[in-house]
């Protein structure tokens, strides 16, 4: 049977660390390309390159771990999934998982996550994707605990496949010994940002943006409730943003004149 | 009593005409004050400024018709939303408008908008939130005709309130006397995106980012079916991106070694 083909790509960059991690680990599962930014580009959101140009280039990272075919482009992790789909890759891929992301995506955080963006664009192209973010932000993080979790999701979601419409938002705590994994929902919160305002050399106002995220929800079916105990959360994430149940509410707001 | 207090911002940047036409239809509803990019954000997701200096200056672009408080900001429209919650503001605002874009952001471009990335912003810290958009991408677009309904809507809502954890998106079709107003669902659809590749004059590859738009869904009760029939559409869009009808099937999957 022919191996599954997966793309890797992520939002910190080509030579992150926790992207090296995810490509060894996917290349014991199946047939690995890589197409990923050539900078950092978190907090990047969805976006995706309009007007500009986009410059991709194939390379070689790691002769011996790395994989076959590794491409890293100019562009955001959207523009990746995008360029890979179209241009790069010779057949659909299987599965598309981002990351490993140095931080956190969970709750609120899902939607300002380049690692998230890419998987979202993959799912919205009928691929099954998964985002995987390890609750640790330095660079020199140790990925070895998250591996076997990683591998044990993808092979599972190769095997059941993944609900239409959704892709999956994984997180891992920063724990030796994971307890287990948990599927969760989005926990409710957000950043309570403070700017630190400074002024340049010429007299211009500026800031640096900073803040600490405000967790509002204790659910224990909550994605944040779940990494605090230990576990690896997984949310099941869906790219239709209506809100269906607000339909009826607003139906009874006087729109139309009657 | 107190008129409200109308945060509007955009993704086209502090200059574009739908933010000026937005600026002049709410001054007749509240006391506005505007916090917008310096330049064009368009396709900026929900990114944020992180790692990098964000710049703020008092403006005055129309000293007749704009705002008595108006700022540009070198960050995108999430950014301009923060730091007017944060440092702009001296009370929190009743509503937050978005737009008016120029292009549509129906269907599966709320994801890619940055006109509805603000009115998320703001949403996520609770206030209530509308983008609003024109179908119609060019920088002479007409606005005069959405004005009515874009009053309308807002007056709706800030009498009966948007349902908490939801934002309205709203598109405007490009015709003379749109017919009326729909509340609608999202459509599937998504992009075919095609790349231009071509070669630098130092040869390197690079590639232009164009496509279109593919609809896949015929649903009556969609945004695109009522934009297309001459309605503007509201989708009641909101930020838990939980796919909780997937939840039961991911939780058969044999996560844990059971």
């Amino acid at each position: 049977m022919e191996k599954p083909l997966i793309l890797v790509t992520n939002d910190d960059g080509i030579t992150a660390p926790g992207l090296r991690a995810l490509i060894g680990c996917m290349k014991e599962i199946g047939e690995v390309v890589v197409v990923a930014p050539d900078s950092p580009q978190s907090g990047m959101g969805h976006a995706i390159t309009v007007d500009s140009t986009l410059f991709v280039k194939k390379v070689v990272i790691d002769s011996i771990h790395g994989a076959p075919h590794e491409y890293s482009s100019s562009g955001t992790p959207a523009d990746c999934v995008k360029l890979a789909l179209r241009e790069l890759l010779d057949r659909s891929p299987d599965l598309c998982v981002s990351g490993i992301n140095h931080g956190a995506n969970s709750s609120i955080n899902v939607l300002y996550s380049g690692t998230m963006s890419a998987a979202l664009e993959a799912g919205i192209e009928g691929i099954p994707a998964i985002g995987f973010s390890l609750c640790d932000f330095s660079w020199e993080a140790d990925f070895a605990p998250a591996l076997p979790f990683v591998k044990i999701i993808v092979e599972q979601a190769l095997l059941h496949k993944i609900p239409e419409g959704t892709v999956l938002n994984v997180n891992i705590p920063k724990v030796e010994r994971p307890k287990g994994i948990k599927i969760c929902r989005q926990a409710r919160g957000n950043w309570k940002e403070s700017f630190d305002k400074r002024v340049s050399p010429s007299g211009k106002d500026y800031f640096w943006l900073s803040g600490h995220y405000e967790l509002l929800d204790k659910g224990e079916d909550t994605d944040e409730w779940a990494l605090e105990q230990g576990y690896v959360s997984i949310v099941p994430t869906q790219f239709d943003l209506t809100a269906y149940q607000a339909m009826s509410h607003i139906n009874n707001w006087n729109l139309n004149g009657q």
